[in-house]
């Protein structure tokens, strides 16, 4: 298969959202590029190209079917199972990513909390407890996690790295404003809430 | 001037803030491409082109001063100000987006919270009353806001939309699932937590 590019790979999630958002609304079995790209806002020949890396899901003058189109962008993304993920930082995002509904509607679970602050570690966050950043490397080979999310303080990102380093996870999200140098074999999503609100600083700035 | 790409505008953003953040550590007073790159881990080629937006900062041999690049930076994202930004949705992100402390430390204050759950309306967050969302119109004219971030419950989209399509504001950070149809004078930057961690998925998938 031809190398995704990385922004259909975030748009097919998107897709997936949209037929999974519409699952118990009754209407039609089918639905056409230009009213899936409407709902998520896609131009309907990009939804297309995007789509055709699943194979030949559409029909001509039909459209795609829901069921069968969703089904495919499910396993695709791995949305068929349930993932445990790990999240290192119980501050207010990462308490507010624990209560995040939407991750567990998808089948994502963070059960396991993880700080390096004494005062955090042993609370109860969401009906988990919070173990100490050091247990980190154990509980990830116990429950074969493969996601961490890492939403800390900056100042515990050195100590947040030399941790990830001795696991066999496979990728992070990193929500610090701190660059997570964990080599080339983990998958490491930035995303820098400053830097989106800055970009739109600037945006309206120009 | 030539129109910025997209993810320059973001960029730029990083390196005013890898510049920030290295204010008050002692150091040298020019900084080369190859340094800050490496900090924000963003190659010294693409760095160089990014900053020649600003005009000639850097000097050969000597790379960029730093005072003089942290405030061309400032003034070309419109850092150089203080921005009141009104934010909708009290929920647990919303608050954890209010306790922020990053934001502030960048002149970004969220002063102006509203719901239209009234349970939450009239609750204090972080120093600041909770305001009905039909007050929106009236506040954000009287304090001259141009910038909201939506972070309520899709269900509320509707409601949110009708409100602030009667706003004079400028731009909207989205964080619900949901699209905002603003029209094309309000720039809209989307950022869905579920296709983050969605995208994470789709890589260890492949």
């Amino acid at each position: 298969m031809d190398k995704i590019p990385e922004p259909t790979i975030e748009r097919l999630f998107c897709y997936y959202r949209c037929l999974e958002k519409e699952k118990n609304s009754l209407g039609q079995s089918h639905i056409c590029s230009n009213l899936l790209g409407e709902k998520v806002g896609i131009k309907p020949a990009l939804l297309r190209r995007d789509l055709s890396f699943l194979g030949h899901m559409g029909q001509k003058g039909k459209g795609y079917n829901r069921f069968l189109l969703k089904k495919a962008l499910a396993q695709f993304i791995g949305l068929d199972q349930g993932w445990e993920i790990a999240l290192i930082g119980a501050g207010n995002l990462g308490k507010a990513l624990i209560k995040y509904d939407k991750f567990k509607e998808m089948g994502l679970f963070i059960k396991n909390i993880f700080e390096n602050d004494l005062n955090k570690i042993g609370r109860e966050i969401g009906g988990y407890i919070v173990q100490n950043v050091k247990d980190l490397k154990e509980t990830i080979e116990n429950k074969e996690i493969k996601i961490v999310i890492v939403a800390t303080d900056d100042k515990d990102i050195k100590d947040v790295t030399s941790q990830l380093k001795q696991t066999n996870i496979r990728a992070v999200w990193n929500l610090s404003s701190e660059n997570l140098d964990l080599g080339d074999d983990i998958i490491i999503i930035k995303e820098d809430l400053c830097c989106s609100l800055g970009s739109i600083l600037c945006k309206i700035n120009k």
